[in-house]
């Protein structure tokens, strides 16, 4: 979809919160008006708009109620400078069509990071003749490259964004979850997090809840109780 | 600023456009209420909200007339999955700061990239019993590493558009033009475009005004005829 009509969405701090929420886990529209304090009606005509967008979808449970998940892949940049304002919206890019790409990227970065002279003259920004009387075929030249480098960049970024979208996924399905908080919880852990509050300060959860899911989590044997913290059960 | 009260801003189409007016040059409240075709009022309302958060600044010119201009230089980011609903603005990062930072991207792209084995039984995702039974920890790490590499390439990212922000400063003082269109034929030359229609059609604006911008740039000696079209003078 168009940044444009993406950002129209985005616009909207309601429309915000859902998302957020959808992205921890699917939910009923009761779920999200009370969560967000905000009226059913209101609630139906936010989730209206998304779906019509197709950034959510609506699936019916065993007891014919329907909920709500994003079904969508994007991302959303905007750049804003004196002379420059551009926004755009992708999709990730496919996994096997850009490894080469970011090899590509590489090679661009490294090119440019050891082409020191122009860079250094241009860090130090002292305004040296060099600087200052600089020729329009150059900087034309400079900026060409810079455009490059940042599509460049851009494209990495969607296919890094595809990638954690599918480990994301796996993960769902390796520990047999839909909510992303246990994915969360199992992040922090992995970066040090031991107990119920490190956890829950990690992923901007009380503890009680995180407590709750760390029960679940040892009963289906994927973190083990360790002195008096947790950690993640050997494989 | 934060990424919210920017959403808050941008999710209006007026002020994309008004934003989008000033990238190619600063304007009078009239310039813009007669360009976009809003009511002096309305405009005046928007530029007071895009220059509370500071986005935007106002100058008096030597008539006591205020015009308008972009002050700010940001990016802002939004990412949305079925499990993630991620967004961030941020400030371009220092040129000096960020060269080492871009190297360590470098090698980092090149190690995912060799990587090849996890790489590519994902990337044909064809459901092996490898993919299927991944190990929770190791998911757990490839996903922390692909977030390490995200928030490299943003990083990247925010170095590139700084530098494109100063090109784009000294490109315009070389120049002598605060018309960002003088910038944007410039680089339509240097990518080939040679007479009025090509020009026009890579930077979106019709040939008479691009004719017209022409002839400044060539009084100014910038450019010079070639034939029946156009060419960059030598520095």
């Amino acid at each position: 979809m168009d940044a444009s009509a993406l950002l129209d969405l985005l616009g909207n701090g309601n429309r915000r919160r859902i998302l957020r929420l959808l992205a921890r886990k699917p939910c009923y529209v009761t779920e999200i008006s009370e969560h967000l304090g905000v009226s059913p009606k209101a609630v139906i005509d936010h989730l209206g708009k998304l779906e019509e967008a197709g950034l959510i979808e609506s699936r019916i449970d065993e007891k014919r109620r329907k909920y709500f998940h994003i079904s969508e892949n994007l991302r959303l940049e905007v750049t804003l400078a004196p002379y420059d304002f551009g926004m755009k919206s992708a999709y990730p890019a496919s996994p096997s069509l850009d490894l080469s790409r970011c090899q590509y990227l590489s090679l661009e970065t490294t090119r440019w990071t050891v082409s020191g002279d122009r860079t250094d003259s241009d860090a130090s920004n002292n305004g040296t003749a060099d600087g200052a009387d600089a020729a329009v075929p150059d900087l034309i030249e400079e900026l060409d490259e810079l455009e490059d480098l940042e599509r460049e960049l851009s494209l990495a970024q969607r296919w890094v964004h595809g990638r954690i979208a599918s480990v994301l996924d796996r993960l769902g399905d390796a520990i047999d979850s839909e909510e992303s908080l246990d994915t969360e919880i199992l992040a922090a852990m992995a970066d040090g997090a031991a107990d119920p509050g490190e956890i829950g300060d990690a992923v901007g959860a009380p503890p009680a809840v995180i407590e709750e899911h760390l029960r679940r989590l040892e009963h289906r044997e994927i973190i083990e109780r360790d002195g008096g913290g947790w950690t993640l059960a050997d494989a």
